[in-house]
């Protein structure tokens, strides 16, 4: 991983004001990998009690994103295209950990795979698992993505 | 659509914390139909200054959420199983509109599908297509849900 | 639609072998549009006597391919990068038609939907539904595909 | 894994007859698990001369049939109800492996994922990750699914 993408990866954290706003944090990254940590509040839960599905789908694509970035070269950045996940069971928090492993970066798109999970009694239990399709795009063009 | 599916579709925009803190808002309903509607501030920004991905499926998923909830019996409720999010354009603001339809209502499960869309200069352009499975569970049973 | 892309969509369904040995035909098409048609035979049915999902994928998935196709330049060609489909009921013959409709074409990506339906007593039943999306890949380059 | 589910994991690939067709074999499974092989011949390949993705979905699908099956009581059957595969790389034979892991299984649905490599020259390459939700049904009540 270079430089370059280090700083990437660091300022897709910084600077997307949604992912702050929901309390999402960096936790560690290396090269095709990326793991976030978030310390749910009641404002993220769904009507149940337990955290939305939208939060766990953001944790998701988000860290997914992070990972991909570690992986484009110097003058590239990334967009999510497709996000397919899975909730194998309502989410209690309080602790939500999030890991992402890119599968293949090619290109023009970057394959990623991810986890969410719950620390619970010092044991970790899969809620959801996410695939996500990202398009590289040239860095600070985003608006000419998929064109 | 029963008086209860008319109070369960409410109660799932009334009391889910995170969709009302996004500003996420039930605009009309019908048997096996929801719409939705976010007026998007910047706290829903992502890095590139788009809409956050995680915004459009948490309001896809949820707008689903109310499409299956008209369709289920007095005593049940509903649960997502499975999200499938495609990302057709980078999403700007600042209205976001969803329409979620029922594809089929089953005892077990419901299959929706959900567009996001954006109001500009008076049209309408697509920026997300959804697909969502729900599971239909007990009414106040969610601990039970997928059991 | 120009001469090419009508050229193209012919030959995806008359050079898949696969394609042509289920018995899948090209039924009509358009510019972003595509319909084939399968007469079931038990050679493509599962362990219940239903038709196999993987045929109502495989249909599903090249019809996209056809719609997908209609729309690229003259020197493009199509490969499917990822499918998302949804099995509403089980599926029986004999008669399945598929419709596919691109949602958005772009320099890099074609994002296409498709319903496969049963014709049975002269009503049209919504068996599968799917989202596809397809690279643009140089015309007799697929070997350079996401690279 | 008890003997019923051993029987019931032998006999979705003994009387699937489009399975059978393609040359999909069972090669192992255990409880939550399953592995396939497929020796590709001309007829599954597709227009560019790789194997089609409806195979490589139907390797899949199938193969994640087999993995939930091991899981489920006595009485009970499963029935695919979605399916989301991606693409990492075009697929040239001659042998495809497929191996299904379950990721949960419940009283109504099984969550599964699956990946289908080649090999080549001593080496394993992942050609496709799909994932792979399964309702729970009766067993030899397949009309029953999804009611």
């Amino acid at each position: 991983m270079t430089n370059a993408n280090r700083r990437l990866v660091e300022h897709i954290f910084q600077n997307a004001r949604f992912v702050g706003s929901l309390g999402i944090e960096l936790s560690a990254f290396g090269f095709g990998w990326c793991e976030t940590k978030l310390t749910a509040t009641p404002v993220v839960e769904q009507q149940h009690g337990f955290i939305h599905a939208g939060v766990l789908m953001t944790i998701a694509d988000h860290t997914c994103g992070g990972a991909a970035a570690s992986t484009v070269p110097e003058d590239k950045d990334v967009i999510t295209v497709e996000n397919n996940v899975t909730f194998l069971r309502p989410a209690l928090g309080p602790i939500l950990i999030c890991r992402a492993d890119v599968l293949r970066t090619g290109r023009n798109l970057v394959f990623v795979e991810a986890k969410v999970s719950v620390e619970r009694d010092g044991a970790c239990v899969l809620m959801a698992k996410a695939s996500s399709t990202l398009a590289v795009i040239r860095l600070r063009s985003p608006e000419n993505v998929l064109r």
